[in-house]
C-alpha cells in the first residue's frame, strides 16, 4: 500500500524495456543510431499525442525530480537577467523536489512565495491572484499531491494567470505543474489543463526508472540545467536512455488505457477503507479533501500514534505503508510538512498514507483493518 | 566499431538488472525498501573496493555527463563565496559535458583555463603547474580521451597539485577526471591515480543506460546541482535506480576481470588495424599518441577525405564509426575540435574513429580495409 512512493514495472513495459536492452547510441548516422533515434521519437511521438503536444515540446530527463529541478531552475536562470529578484510562487506542500529548488532560488537570490493550503489541502485560486507581482516569472501547483492525494485547482489557476498575461500585455508568468502522482488516474490533456510545463515520471505510472520528462510549451524561454552534448534539442545534455524513453511512452499509454476502470476500481476500494477505517477508530480523521482526491489515496490521523512505530509494526504484518513520503523519510523525521500544512499539528506526526495500485483488491483492506487494530490504540 | 560511442549491455548486468527491475523504493521503512536498500549500498561497496574508495564516496547520477557537471559546477559553486572570480582549469580535449560546463561557469562569473595539448594529444604536466593561480578550485583533465583514446598523465598532474596544495597550505584545487572511456583498459585506483573527484558512466562500459557515478574523495567542499529529496546523501536528489546502481556495479567488476586479457587483445587487434591502414593509404596519418592511448582506439586523418560522408559509407558496408564524438555529430558538424586541437586543421573534417570492443575480432580488420578502399581515394 505505497504504490505512490514506487510501483511496480509493468510487465508491457518490461517487454518493451528488453527489445530495446542494448540499443545504440541515438546520435550516431548509422542505421543502428538512426534506428535508435527512431526509437526515441516514435516514443517522443506517442507522449506528445497523449498530452496533446507537439514532439519538440517533449523533454526527456532521468526523473521528475529532475523535470521538476529543470522546470523552475531553468526559467528561473533564463529570466534572471530580465529581472532584479525574479519571483516564483509554488505551494507550501510541493514534492521536496520543487521545496527544495524554491531554496536554491532564494539563494541565487529569487524571491519564493510558498502559499498556504485550506484545511482541506486545496490550494485557492483567489491566493494564486493576489501573489502575482510584475516579477513573477513562474507559478508552480502540483496536480496531485503525493502525501494527501489532493487534487489542484489546476485549470482554475491557469484561467488566473492567462488573464493577468492578457491584462499585463506579457507572456509571464508561466505555470507549471508537477503532474507524477496524477499521471495514472487524471487527464493529461497540458491544453486543457492550460499548463506551460508539466512534469512525469516513470516511477509513478508502472514505468521504468531513472526517466522522467518535462513538457515545455512551444515558446517558453527556458535555460539548461546540464550541459554537454546538447540532446534533447540543446536543454537535456547526456545519452538518450533509449529503452527507458520506450518503456515511459508505454507505461504512459497503458496509463491512459486503464485510468477510467482503474480510477473506478480503486475510488470504491478507497471510500471503502475510508469509511472502515473512520469508523473502527472514532478519533481518527482524513487528511486533505474527500471528494478533490486520488482514488488511489488514503492519508489517516490517528491522534496520538507514533506513526513512524506504527510503519514498522504495519510492515512485520505484512503491510507496505509510509507516515509521510520517501523523500521526507530520508530526512529521518517522522513529521509530515504537508499534514502540518493543513492546520492540525498534532496530525503531522500522527498520520498513515497508504496508497493503491493495481494489485490492490478489496480484501487487502480488511486486512489493513485486522493490523491496524492491534496497533492503534 | 563504435564501442566508444556506446556499449552493449553485458548478458550478466541484463541479468542483475532483470532480477532488481521492480525493486522497492530504498527509502521506504518497510522490509520492501530495506531491501532495495541493500542492494544499492552493496553495489556501492562493490564499486568503493574497485576504487579504493570509502562507500560513502561514491555518489550515483543518471549520466556521465551528471557527474561531470556535478563535479565541476559542484566545486565551482561550493566556492563561489570564497574567491571573487573562482579559476576552472581544463584540457581544451575535454568531452562536451567539461567543456560545456566551462561556458556555463564563465557565465556564471568564473574564469577557465583551456590548456593546449601537445601533437600526440597529450596535456603537458608543466603546463598545469603554470597554470594554478590561488583561486583555482578545480583542474578538471580527462583520463582517456574519448575521440583519439590518448591517455592522459593524470597522476603527474596530481603529483603537481598537491604539491601546490602543500606549498600553498590549501586544499585546492582538486583534480577531477573523467574516466568514461578509461574504465575498461586503464585502473580506477582513485587513491594511486591521486584524484579528488573521477566521473564513470554506464554505457561506456558495458552496463545500463542512464546510470553514471562521481567519486567524491571524503572531505571534497561540493554543492548539489539536483534539488529535492534529498538522496545520495542530500548530494543527489531522485529516487535511486535500484536495477541500473546494481547492474552498473556488475558491469565495473565485470569490467576488472576482464581488463587484462580483454586490453592484451585488443591492442594486437589496434596495432594490426593501424598498420595496415597507415599501409594501404601512405598519406593517412593516426591522430593522437601511438603508446599513451587506449587499446580500443584507432583514429585516422585520411588528407580530403569528406569524413561524413565516409561514416555514411561505411555504414553501407556494414561498419559502423564515426567522424567525432556522438555529442559533437548532434551540433551537425563533421568538424573534430579534439583532432583540430593537434594542429593538423585539415584533419579536423576528415578524419575517422574506429573503437574496438568485446565482440571484435581481427577478422573486422579485414573487412574495414576492403571497405576503405572503396571509398578512400
Amino acid at each position: 500500500m505505497d504504490y505512490a512512493s514506487i510501483t511496480p514495472v509493468a510487465p508491457e513495459v518490461l517487454a518493451v524495456m528488453e527489445k530495446h536492452a542494448s540499443a545504440a547510441n541515438p546520435s550516431a548516422l548509422y542505421a543502428e543510431g538512426l534506428e535508435a533515434k527512431d526509437i526515441v521519437e516514435a516514443a517522443r511521438s506517442t507522449i506528445s499525442s497523449i498530452l496533446s503536444a507537439q514532439k519538440k515540446e517533449i523533454y526527456f530527463t532521468a526523473s521528475g525530480t529532475e523535470a521538476d529541478n529543470l522546470a523552475l531552475l531553468g526559467v528561473f536562470e533564463a529570466y534572471k537577467k530580465d529581472f532584479d529578484v525574479p519571483h516564483v510562487i509554488v505551494s507550501s506542500i510541493e514534492h521536496p523536489a520543487i521545496l527544495e529548488v524554491c531554496k536554491e532560488i532564494q539563494k541565487r537570490g529569487g524571491e519564493v512565495t510558498f502559499l498556504p493550503v485550506s484545511e482541506e489541502g486545496l490550494v485557492n485560486p483567489a491566493d494564486v491572484r493576489k501573489a502575482l507581482k510584475d516579477t513573477t516569472v513562474v507559478v508552480s501547483v502540483m496536480y496531485a499531491n503525493n502525501e494527501i492525494g489532493t487534487i489542484q485547482p489546476v485549470k482554475e489557476i491557469s484561467k488566473i494567470i492567462r488573464e493577468w498575461r492578457h491584462a499585463n500585455g506579457t507572456a509571464l508568468p508561466y505555470l507549471h505543474s508537477d503532474a507524477c502522482q496524477a499521471a495514472l488516474y487524471l487527464p493529461l490533456d497540458a491544453q486543457k489543463l492550460g499548463v506551460d510545463l508539466l512534469t512525469l515520471d516513470g516511477i509513478k505510472m508502472y514505468g521504468p526508472r531513472g526517466i522522467g520528462m518535462l513538457y515545455v510549451r512551444s515558446g517558453v524561454r527556458i535555460a539548461p540545467i546540464l550541459f554537454g552534448g546538447g540532446q534533447e534539442n540543446g536543454l537535456r545534455s547526456g545519452t538518450e536512455n533509449v529503452a527507458a524513453i520506450a518503456g515511459f511512452a508505454t507505461a504512459l499509454e497503458l496509463a491512459g488505457e486503464k485510468r477510467e476502470e482503474e480510477s473506478a476500481r480503486l475510488l470504491e476500494i478507497r471510500e471503502y477503507a475510508i469509511a472502515s477505517i473512520l469508523n473502527a477508530f472514532p478519533h481518527a480523521s482524513l487528511n486533505g479533501s474527500r471528494t478533490e482526491r486520488l482514488p488511489s489515496n488514503i492519508n489517516i490521523c490517528f491522534p496520538g500514534l507514533d506513526a513512524e512505530f506504527a510503519v514498522i509494526s504495519l510492515d512485520v504484518a505484512g503491510i507496505a505503508c509510509s507516515y509521510s513520503s520517501s523523500c521526507q523519510t530520508l530526512k529521518e523525521n517522522s513529521s509530515s510538512y504537508v499534514v502540518e500544512a493543513l492546520g492540525h499539528p498534532g496530525c503531522a506526526l500522527s498520520s498513515l498514507r497508504f496508497t493503491l495500485g493495481r494489485e490492490t483488491v478489496r480484501s487487502d483492506i480488511d486486512a489493513l483493518l485486522s493490523a491496524l487494530k492491534k496497533i492503534v490504540k
